[in-house]
């Protein structure tokens, strides 16, 4: 029930045109200082090469030690190096292929010292960009070897693969909440499961509760990652800002099937104060959750065992008190 | 302020699948008498051939007189008959294209004996499904003329345009707003404008507010057609089940320009009891729009004038009374 | 290698504007003796209650037999009657998801009476639309007992679920390649595997050629329904019409990985001559394999195994005929 | 009837999970020679701050004069540095405001001194991202009297518009052909004009040839940018490896309309070799178009005469040799 922040989303934002970036670069210890500011954040998540290294774990775990976060993750540098150009667990070259494993592990072992348990792996530069540039075959079983292979390294590190149908790539492999949980399964490690990012599923076309029920099944949803967008861009906005009702029915049914995991805030708010904008996120999924709490999940579950459209409009309405009950009732207009 | 309905929402629903249908067909005294039951509405929208045709226009204007409700529009029916498949206004066809004129005609005489002054054109059929299908410069002088010739009919009755980016072709003509506002200007008829119906808009990747806001400032907004989807398709659902901010900010700035047209409902509840679909569609954006003017619109158009992300997602919460004011601020973390 | 045609795609197509339709309904023989007539095609595919019902088995064995075609697949009813509107294994009435297994087994029966044993199975009604309508675990474990329990009714039959992301609800439970296969796998049933329809999978954001690896790698593609679109929307156009590349990617990794299996045309040629448009899309298809033999696989194998985008580029061009050959050097340009 | 580059496109790629870039920066003088490299290449177009700035003129002039190559256009930067970050026509700091109208002005003098006559201007910072962040009538009005003020400065250098739906902002102002085609008519200048960017339009839904055909009848289609995607984000790729029937379609209609301006490529080669991916999109275009010179583009013509999409799909097979004619006739199977 904790809430967790990349800790780079603090600092300064760049895209393609704007290489140098929106912001100025803050210092680490000021991002974490902003991260341990918001109510509700215990953890955070550091990012391979841009937080965290091998040399500076000491440094990492004090920093956040003087500010009382844990460590919710560390996502491995799969995909900020130009070696990762042309993929790393999946490129041609055995050399990145054995380079992008030998991070991981070494990743394990600094998770492990920082006192956690979780890595989020998003080989993001694993894809293609046009047809004739996949070889479907050679290089998903290189993805689900290497991956094997780094959860064998340590049993006590879970591994989370975290899927996004495109970009960087226009087709990545791990697209997919269902894509992603076969080829977790397929690792045969029960340490390696899958993150929603609930971007990347809204931008594939999914249903949030709907893929998050599905991992759950499989005792596979390790991780959650929260931002909102318009849907077909990973826009990483501000959650709720855009959608509500998709997000308040992935709480419902996150607290229904005892998802015991981080709720950690993903977003480039490129050209907003980066601490207000995660604080947001925060304060509105919380805002949400605890409305939950008080207008009672069961209420939700009974429109979800019905089905009906209408009535879960009205229920939706009551949730956010719009309009006045006397005009509620719908099908008895006999 | 006034809330429609277009009348044939209220009976079957069908689609290529299920061409009969979902549910059965109610007659049409049930479904006025359904439309007048829904609080807050005093209009219906009629469409040609479905509704009215100029031989029933006298039993139509009983029934709804019995009922005490106006006429909001006629939509002509452009598109509903196999004569309509390759287009009405832009056939190849000059006799379809004269059959189309005058069918507008008629129905503007029919929409003043009904009361009217308005009539919604959709010309669903008359664009195209493939490459070198369309032949842009003919079709769209004959689109034009044909426009401006029913204009020229009389001028006591509106014409207003509905577009739509796709479907039932792949690519309509009348796509967007800003090409529609072209067409509507190049008519040169002071009695030819635009109707925005939400749904085309998200489909069209359009802000509502900002073609909203293009269409009022040229005086073209002349109607309004509200529904939800998930912006890829027209899937006419309950407003506000999917999107609530974006028809915030519509709402905020219709009020803000002074739009006086019908909010009307456009909706395809295919499996759902319809009366009770559109009276939550009326509920929702009542009380959307009654707790901006409680919550006070000057509020949205402070934010509007600053254009801070952080700031508008502060003021949506309080508005939906989402979390708690201490954590309110965010950027005064100094 | 053999072509088919679902034969009711040669008959009227409607839609939700146009119930009755764009053109005129052709006899069940006449949509034969067409179906027949187009060059390559030695099978059709009967879609349930249009098609074929089991009390016409025995008219449509000898209609068939009269133009040499064999059964390539009955797709049963499970999406054309009211009583599937709000799905059919999946409906919450158990009374319907009866009927659906049972309709399921009796197009069975009667597909080995055709002398077939493929059926494609498209539960279309089974989803969702709104947000808190789906209720995920239940629904889920529904479809899978009700195709497992039909899968068990005889083994000479194969089932292959045809999965598609929207339409007729905004969100199909089989909704793309891996949870399909998901499915699938879940039945612990050799004769059920998944049907790629081209146009489903370019909706979904899928790569053809990836789609068909994977499940080829599980030896669960068990058919293939061909039409071209554009990405949004399942258009059901002529194939080749809109994409190449992709589809020549596709037909490349079929021939490599040794699907046996139906080339069969799934279109709505709503305005078109239908025997014109299906023939059309045949022509491609069949234009673009000639041409590959006559190229040479290998060629393209060799630029998957590189992965270099120009050099795809290029081979394209030089599979097109487009470009001379003094130019076609590109990186040697030092 | 030339074709031109844009000189960065040669250049390193960057995006934001690898700021620095997937390749090495090569130096000016390189990219040029580059440039001058590709067959048929005879113009270049600059970018602000990047290639150009009011210091380097003489030196960029002497560059561009050595390899026998002209001045395609300047994009002047509105979008490369930190002040830029809110938008620069429409920021609501005046100052910003002014300086976007001062570098145009600046950069339309670069350009005579360099040849040119033409200015590219893509304000793709001016949009906004959120709703309510957007100020509709005053940032429309700020851009439409900066744009004016510039195009008065000097009568002999056209500004075309360039427009995006979105990126970097999650809504562009300048959006599509019709509204980008609004605001160079409300400037009221005849040097103000506007760009389609292929890839741009494909992202906006737009048929790219309807889109030529509206700007050319307004005398308002000034520059062409080339590059193809997979319709949804503007992924820069190499022209013809996605989609040739609709360039086809746009350069049949760009050529019978008398389309006077530049064939520019506007590419993102993140990971290829920059020279040989601009040099396949020039080989394809001029592949394309020297088959249509002569396959008869009378024969296109005469397609989208008639609007018979099978005819099309036929001749689009031969076009592209693909079949024998002995199946092509298709209705004629009475």
């Amino acid at each position: 029930m904790s809430y967790a922040v990349i800790l780079g989303n603090l600092g300064n934002t760049c895209d393609r045109f704007l290489s140098t970036g929106y912001k100025e670069q803050p210092t680490k210890a000021e991002m974490v200082r902003q991260a341990a500011s918001i109510a509700g954040v215990t953890g955070v998540e550091l990012v391979g090469s841009w937080d965290i290294t091998s040399a500076n774990v000491a440094e990492m775990k004090r920093l956040l030690g003087d500010h009382g976060l844990r460590l919710a993750s560390i996502i491995p540098d799969h995909f900020a190096h130009k070696r990762w150009g042309h993929g790393s667990f999946t490129s041609r070259d055995p050399a990145i292929r054995r380079a992008a494993v030998d991070e991981t592990k070494a990743m394990m072992d600094a998770a492990v010292e920082l006192g956690g348990d979780l890595l989020n792996l998003w080989p993001g530069q694993d894809g293609f960009d046009y047809p004739f540039q996949g070889d479907f075959l050679r290089q998903r079983e290189w993805l689900v070897a290497g991956v094997a292979e780094a959860a064998a390294h340590r049993r006590d590190v879970r591994l989370s693969l975290e899927y996004k149908p495109k970009e960087p790539r226009t087709h990545c492999f791990l697209a997919r909440a269902a894509d992603t949980l076969l080829v977790a399964l397929e690792t045969g490690a029960a340490n390696v499961g899958v993150t929603i990012d609930t971007g990347h599923a809204l931008v594939g076309g999914e249903n949030l509760a709907e893929s998050s029920a599905l991992l759950l099944k499989h005792g596979k949803l390790f991780h959650l990652h929260c931002n909102d967008n318009y849907r077909s861009w990973d826009d990483d906005m501000i959650v709720g800002t855009l959608h509500h009702t998709e997000f308040i029915e992935l709480f419902v049914w996150l607290e229904r099937l005892g998802y015991a995991g981080w709720y950690s805030m993903d977003q480039y708010p490129y050209r907003e104060d980066a601490r207000d904008a995660i604080n947001e996120s925060i304060r509105w999924i919380d805002g949400m959750r605890q409305r939950i709490a008080t207008f009672g999940p069961q209420r939700f579950i009974d429109v979800i065992e019905e089905g009906d459209a209408c009535r879960m409009a009205r229920t939706m309405r009551e949730f956010l008190g719009l309009g006045d009950a006397s005009t509620l009732q719908g099908a008895a207009h006999g």
